[in-house]
């Protein structure tokens, strides 16, 4: 199944290429933002590849020279899913742009086509890298120990590429509008502002690589954790419960492809044979296929891609039946991949409501920005910590309703655990789609800044501007499955490596427990203060850069003279991949630190303290910070005194606020939490019980 | 020695209470302030009696009687400390103003000198309230369960003495800034501000009587908890585990009263003859008595209070040692005693640090106001984030050498957490002292106003503004006791529940404990959202209602006619008191809830969840304001581009939103924290294994 994926992948990848690049201009924009994003990456890989040597280095001596094999493949493959896809986000943006040229729905076509990509190849390249080293390790008892490895190369990816991305797209974009938008007044994605390519770079290297690697790793992560849990209970059957992760993964492709078949080979003439099978298939299901059409509303075109999602989730519910059955394990836990699934939808449901701003939440900040900046920023933080209630509720009653099915399937707790990896699993088994549902948003906002800096028609903008706020709501729900995913997954990899390391006493009230959650609970914390503050000082460091060649070169206000657009990707590129190290560090060295010093359950605590903690962080941040842009945009569409008024500039001030936690500070803690659950898990064995004796 | 204490209360209440009103404007003012701070208690007073009683009465059925005598003592004993306090500063305002004409030195006599009496009403009814209880009840083998009753309605009373005066003096605040500063463009404490009266009323029904039953409650709480725990572990020598903080509580009084006598004592006339022994006394230990003569600066009055404290806690560590030598208890135990009281000098040094405009966050602050609002919001919550890192470390390490020392002494676990509640016992054992240099604040705050409003020479009013800020710093001083003491006492009480409701598998990885501590760690969030929009939603009521008098009434802002104070102090008291009640209730009523439907093991789970996820977010929230509010200090002593600047502005915005912050949202949690824990303790043996089976 991972390697059908693949071959869609190349397949769709000709399909894209294959498409119009517009006029010389354009092109032009688009291979300056190719160049820069390239540029980025490729440092970024320099200076991780480092990294990765040096903890692959870390292992051998500590473990075995096989987890350090399986780190690297790890590193590798989710290295290599982030390249693709931003590789094909930075060639579709400029062809989405030719393609809205002609109409909405071929623009759809390209961006989605371009997020298929990314979503089909993080699944494929995890499900690939996983099966190879079991087939590499089979005969070794400790395969699976071996295999977490992947998932430890695959995190430390992740965080670096989304700290990294995060930095770099934030500081991008906060120091293009600080003097573009709020100094000279010049409109946005303006080709005399300076930073206008490095703020659509960080459009790609922070939402795209950024985000694929996040979810790679969740991906690649509860599917590890319920494989490890499911060995370490099964007993005789623990056959069927390895299997059962991957075999769920693997008919997830399945689904994945159906439901983006359903967006990309609607109405496309070359594929109208395959289409009107759908269709006459999905007219019985209430003819689920949307109707894009030139006139097609924001929620028309939401609908559409919302169908594609319940169509995959449809068939991999049918599939996972058949697969729960023909494993011989016990019916509960199919209703377990039900639960995950409905969780992750219900979830990302609520984030919806919270940041649309069709809803009260975001209106209320609207509201509030009425009577200035400082009420503006309250409503916000209140609305963020308000959005919490329902994700906690929802994770909660998933944990109890999956480890309830497990224990009653199979008698003991480890099931009831095994359950929740399980739960994991299917939430994100429909990954493929949902992942090309959001990672199309980035391409769409590009195409929209090149349509501007190409000037190009009035409606070929209004059209990639319908596709971008279409972007924004899924990516919000993208933010949901991910931090719903990290949750279920991070505490799947809490107890595999509670298992993996022989806890027997992991009561709250132990001597070290009680620092450890707390030392634990602090983590994210510090770590949004640090990438807040780097996003800060990048900014700060682009701000002045444009600042100065404004100064310096004559007749760029007027548009006779070029902006040297290179240097400020360069400055982005410098000032993100600085900052990223500490954090980046952090996350890996403080588990360690804390397991050989306070000992393996002080450990666990410290997990289970991050986890708690950085989930409602995370989700407090996300949500304010979509709230506040939407609350901006709702502004925008003539409420509270429209574009200009008082109330639009403390909407800004909102918006601006609510970046970094959206976009880098939020985020990043997906990985975090999982990061520190899977590097406990891959020491495991290492861990003692500490340097206090009680 | 409580009785000692009350002796003192009152004979220092004839004190203050003899000094001079000034002339009848300032009597005016101040007795206007006075009905609207006494229209508010009572109506807060009213309200809770119901809750008050409906709470016994369910005490009374599902448990004891004497748990609910102890619970109403408890509520009559919080809310008579807190009463008394704002009797005192509403009237001790006015005479700090007539004072400050005098002088410096005499003003700061009269302030302290209420403050002195709040800190000692508190340490003294609350250990008078606890020996009468125990005199009652010593014959009866469960006393000590009684008495956590105590604990609970000091708790209750406290979270709504906190959340309703927060609201309410936060909601004036705010509301008469809006109108009046940014407006109208008329100076603070203007008397054409009709919120003007509302904003004095607030900083006592916010700062004196909320701070006044939020410690009274952590230092009720302390006791019990310790008590408890020392009569679970304790064995055949339990009697002198049970007596000991009793007894630390005891020195506490007297080490409280010298502490707060080298400050009134100094240069009285009145007292000269112990000042001149305290002198001599104190010259041998490096001359400590502080030198406040009316050249006095800043940091020479900071030198003085601080002097104080520290005189209080040598006393106390030597009182605490013959103690400890006399009970025949291990000496570990005194060590434990300095840990806490090294813990809590500790964290309020780091409180300092990060909100004092002399110090690097701070000015991080206000360089970030220089490029606008939004980066002033981003780097005061990157501090308040940075913030915790430190105490967290510091409340970790405190945790584990008692537990060490505890286990050390005594060989078991159970001495281990006795050993934590202790060191929370000894973190407030000089509250007396500690809390009159934080209550004190107000009253300098109030006599500012008043010598604003009564148009007394600008030398009195600069005299005034030095004992405010002042007060300023010992309150983010006396935030830092008041949180890390909360922690400590919250933990000990969920030991002291996990004891008295039996649980013996308290597996971190129980089916209900992973919903118990997400669900536990979401409350503080909800818990802020909803006290920080009451406080946009009233100061919304009182900013039409300013609008509105400024609009209607003739004269007003040329000052020919007099505003309407009474009414904004209504809508204050309505909108704070209305405010309050749904989420006093949210504190009471979810842990019972989850104590019963997810059972007593999710309950513990619950309660440190939301312990380590409040300490947190308080820190934070705290952190954050008191920095923004000292960045914009620091630009008004002329940085940055002074006052009236961009970058000034931008201050304001920070300052405003850290308003609920540091003086609503975080200091309840405090409270939430411990309410809930107390709620679980004097429920613990009604829960069960709740209506889940596994």
């Amino acid at each position: 199944m991972a390697l059908v994926g693949i071959v869609y992948v190349i397949w769709q990848l000709r399909r894209v290429l294959a498409y119009e690049q517009g006029d010389d201009v354009m092109r032009r924009i688009s291979s300056a933002i190719q160049e820069g994003a390239a540029a980025f990456l490729n440092r970024e890989y320099r200076i991780l590849s480092v990294f990765v040597a040096a903890v692959a280095t870390v292992i051998v001596i500590f473990l075995q020279w096989q987890t350090a094999v399986a780190f690297l493949l790890g590193a590798v493959a989710s290295a290599g899913a982030g390249y693709l896809g931003m590789y094909v986000a930075v060639r579709a943006n400029v062809r989405t742009t030719e393609a809205a040229r002609s109409g909405l729905h071929l623009g759809l076509q390209v961006a989605f086509a371009s997020g298929a990509i990314m979503g089909m190849s993080v699944i494929s390249f995890s499900l690939l890298g996983m099966t190879v080293l079991y087939l590499l390790f089979s005969n070794d008892p400790n395969c699976l120990i071996y295999i977490t490895g992947f998932g430890f190369g695959a995190s430390s990816i992740a965080l670096f590429a989304r700290v990294g991305g995060g930095i770099f797209t934030k500081a991008a974009d906060v120091g293009a509008d600080l003097v573009g938008k709020i100094e000279k007044g010049i409109p946005e994605d303006d080709p005399r502002n300076p930073a206008v390519i490095a703020d659509n770079v960080g459009d790609n290297v922070g939402d795209v690589a950024g985000m694929g690697a996040d979810l790679f790793e969740s991906y690649s992560g509860s599917i590890i954790a319920a494989a490890t849990l499911g060995a370490a209970f099964g007993g005789d059957a623990a056959g069927a419960f390895i299997a059962l992760p991957f075999l769920i993964a693997a008919v997830g492709v399945i689904s994945s492809l159906f439901g983006i078949y359903i967006i990309v080979a609607d109405k496309d003439p070359n594929l109208a044979v395959g289409t009107r099978f759908v269709d006459k298939a999905l007219a019985l299901l209430n003819s689920q296929v949307a109707d894009i059409n030139e006139n097609a509303s924001l929620q028309d075109l939401l609908d559409a891609l919302r169908h594609s999602v319940w169509a995959a989730s449809a068939l991999i519910l049918v599939l996972t039946l058949l697969t729960v059955i023909v494993s011989g394990v016990h019916f509960n836990y199919w209703l377990v991949i039900l639960v995950g699934l409905m969780a992750g939808n219900a979830i990302a449901y609520v984030t919806e409501y919270y940041t649309a701003y069709t809803e009260k939440p975001t209106q209320s900040i609207a509201k509030a920005c009425e009577t200035g900046a400082a009420t503006t920023i309250i409503q916000g933080l209140s609305v963020g910590m308000m959005s919490t209630v329902f994700p906690v509720l929802i994770v909660a009653v998933a944990i109890l309703a999956s480890i309830w099915l497990g224990i009653k399937a199979d008698g003991s707790i480890a099931a009831g655990l095994y359950a929740v990896a399980l739960a994991g699993v299917g939430m994100l088994s429909t990954l493929g789609v949902t992942l090309a549902t959001d990672a199309y948003g980035p391409v769409a906002d590009n195409a929209g800044g090149i349509a501007e800096m190409a000037h190009l028609p009035p409606e070929v903008r209004h059209r990639t501007d319908a596709l971008d706020s279409l972007g924004n709501t899924t990516a919000a729900t993208g933010k949901g499955f991910a931090i719903g995913s990290a949750v279920l997954t991070a505490l799947a990899l809490v107890a595999a490596y509670v298992s993996a390391a022989k806890i027997e006493n992991l009561d709250l009230l132990n001597p070290t427990m009680l620092p450890g959650i707390l030392i634990g609970a602090m983590m994210p914390y510090l770590f949004s203060a640090l990438t807040m503050t780097a996003v800060s000082k990048a900014a700060y460091a682009i701000v002045m850069e444009v600042r100065r060649q404004f100064h310096e070169i004559p007749g760029l206000m007027e548009g006779t003279a070029s902006p040297d657009y290179a240097t400020c990707v360069d400055i982005s590129t410098e000032g993100a991949l600085r900052e990223m190290i500490f954090p980046g560090m952090l996350a890996v060295v403080v588990p360690l630190l804390t397991g050989f010093v306070l000992g393996k359950e002080a450990l666990a605590g410290m997990l289970i303290g991050t986890t708690t903690s950085g989930f409602l962080l995370a989700v407090m941040m996300a949500n304010a910070g979509g709230a506040w842009d939407n609350a901006k945009k709702w502004i925008e569409t003539g409420e509270s005194g429209g574009k200009g008024s008082d109330a639009h500039k403390a909407a800004v001030v909102g918006d601006t606020v609510g970046d970094p936690f959206k976009d880098t500070s939020g985020p990043a803690l997906n990985i975090l939490i999982k990061l520190m659950s899977i590097v406990s898990l891959v020491f495991a064995t290492a861990f003692g019980s500490g340097w206090f004796s009680f």
